[in-house]
């Protein structure tokens, strides 16, 4: 009976929702450091107590995404009840952070792991519910935590452990959004994803758990390389394309990547290198974590769509999907890219 | 500008898409156990070998997931390249059974975590992204492991602990669901996604991980509630409803609330009854894990449905949330569950 094509479908992996969803309000809540860091002014909560009130880490990062996702809800003039769906993730085992954190909230709930990648993978879901008539509204949110994600994935903080050059730091942060359909009400002027590019697992044979920029920044380059053919746009149409997480390394190999294709990257960033101010914070190759491109859309991205200052902004959020278990048992690490194109 | 309301929606949670997806295929492989239980000559394929060729416990879990993810679209007479996205996670910290398994299979993917909810869950993502308008066939896929999962969430094997009479214990084993748009080919006759429930997270406080059943319970009695208010069903509807892995605790204790509510649950089964003889196997309380409900729908259920020996089943698989760090910390069990209406 239905054969109509998927006219939503452009090319190969990249989509164009009939009605962009409008992004009706965000926030995002931070740590210490990444208050103290370049874009401390922007972020909504900044806290100093890396515990939030809380008694352990885990439970302090839970607590952050229930601020962020709080904030947001109020920015956007609703509140937690007029959502259709929440999408969260994030890397503590089996996702704890979001399901603690989320566990008052009575929305409905979609839990998701797309490791670092987690912002932009909820935004695909987001606009697939929305575009797809599942949902009006809807809350895409995550979170990392330094403390907990060292504890976790590396060393308890209290051996005092060296970190190698190519290492980042997890950012302390969470970040939420409320997506609206096109015709919410006061949509105009406010920021839309217009496209967005699904993942592939890209596995570069990358081994070194502490050298996650160089892993995930074939999967960057794989996703955007989609995105760029999909939609016949050049990487000038942007105001600002945006890595996730792949720090100084991995920003210098994506760059590589695309010379290598005679393509120039003018307008292009890194999360985690905007988040701290990479040598006089100390973080090494430069922020990680969901929390990290995660904060830095939902605090400052958002904040200059909203003023015009930006227009045009791919945003491409990077995932490594290794577990302790697979690097010790000497597995390479997959990567992943959701890239989302959110226009004014 | 655009003021329609949510058609698809029914009350408060329920989703009916517009064009019922069509389950084109499905398949199961599972371990020994599994296939000396009550259903194994349902299971398409079955390894006496815990370590399915492989060196570890991980691996062989990410290999039944491509196992079965190779069957399933072989006998949808499809090919991997066929597939927009699949949708896949699993128990394993990260989700490393899904992004190792399905690392080869270049089909763009998407991650999700909903614990032993996780093949209901996936299949709600399916059904939004194919009747949304973006995708014609995805697959929908998770997988446990009992090596894998005694290592990370309880006692390694060696150990030899003893086991409570309310624990479960997980399935080896991963079951592959393909889905298609509703005009597809030989759609006619095949079964048909035609609602879906969506969760809420619900903690009634229970902090006994070995307990599952009893902290799942209420989610799968929330969901299930749901699904009747919404859509004016009642259970006697369905010639099955179908939890995931309440077990034996869990199964009564779901028939009690809806007796308070003078609601006969008739056609009720739990997958963790099902998939093991649960007295001949020492299961103690039944199975338990997202092989369970995923092998027994994929395996036998829909086996049933294609042969028109069941034509109207409430597949709700149900997940409990927690983690060790959360269990350590005292926290108690966030549960939750999806519900599916499968009809031919």
């Amino acid at each position: 009976m239905i054969t109509k094509s998927l006219e939503k479908k452009l090319g190969e992996r990249t989509f164009r929702p009939e009605n962009p969803p409008v992004i009706l309000g965000s926030a995002s809540a931070v740590g210490k450091k990444e208050g103290e860091g370049p874009l401390g002014a922007d972020f909504d909560i900044r806290n100093d107590d890396s515990f939030f009130g809380e008694d352990t880490w885990e439970k302090a990062e839970s607590q952050i995404q229930s601020l962020a996702l709080g904030r947001a809800v109020e920015k956007a003039e609703l509140s937690l009840s007029d959502m259709d769906f929440v999408f969260a993730g994030d890397l503590l085992n089996q996702c704890a952070g979001s399901t603690f954190g989320l566990r008052d909230a009575n929305i409905p709930f979609f839990g998701v792991y797309g490791a670092c990648s987690t912002m932009s993978e909820t935004l695909c879901f987001g606009a697939m519910a929305i575009d797809g008539g599942f949902a009006e509204r809807v809350a895409c949110i995550t979170s990392s935590h330094y403390c907990s994600a060292e504890r976790q994935f590396r060393m308890p903080l209290e051996y005092g452990g060296q970190r190698t050059p190519t290492s980042q730091w997890t950012v302390t942060g969470a970040g939420a959004v409320i997506l609206g359909r096109g015709g919410a009400k006061n949509a105009n002027g406010l920021p839309k994803i217009t496209h967005f590019t699904s993942a592939k697992i890209i596995d570069a044979g990358i081994k070194d758990a502490n050298n996650m920029g160089a892993a995930m920044a074939p999967a960057a380059y794989d996703t955007l390389s989609a995105h760029f053919r999909d939609t016949g746009r050049s990487p000038d149409y942007y105001d600002l394309i945006l890595t996730g997480d792949l720090g100084r390394l991995g920003h210098d190999i994506l760059v590589d990547f695309f010379a290598k294709d005679s393509i120039k990257l003018n307008n292009y960033n890194d999360c985690g290198l905007m988040i701290y101010d990479v040598e006089g914070q100390d973080v090494h190759a430069g922020g990680s974590g969901c929390g990290c491109s995660a904060t830095v859309l939902c605090g400052h991205i958002l904040r200059k769509m909203n003023t015009g200052e930006l227009r045009r902004v791919l945003f491409a959020a990077t995932g490594a999907m290794m577990s302790t278990t697979s690097s010790q048992q000497g597995e390479s690490i997959p990567s992943i890219c959701y890239a989302v194109a959110i226009e004014v």
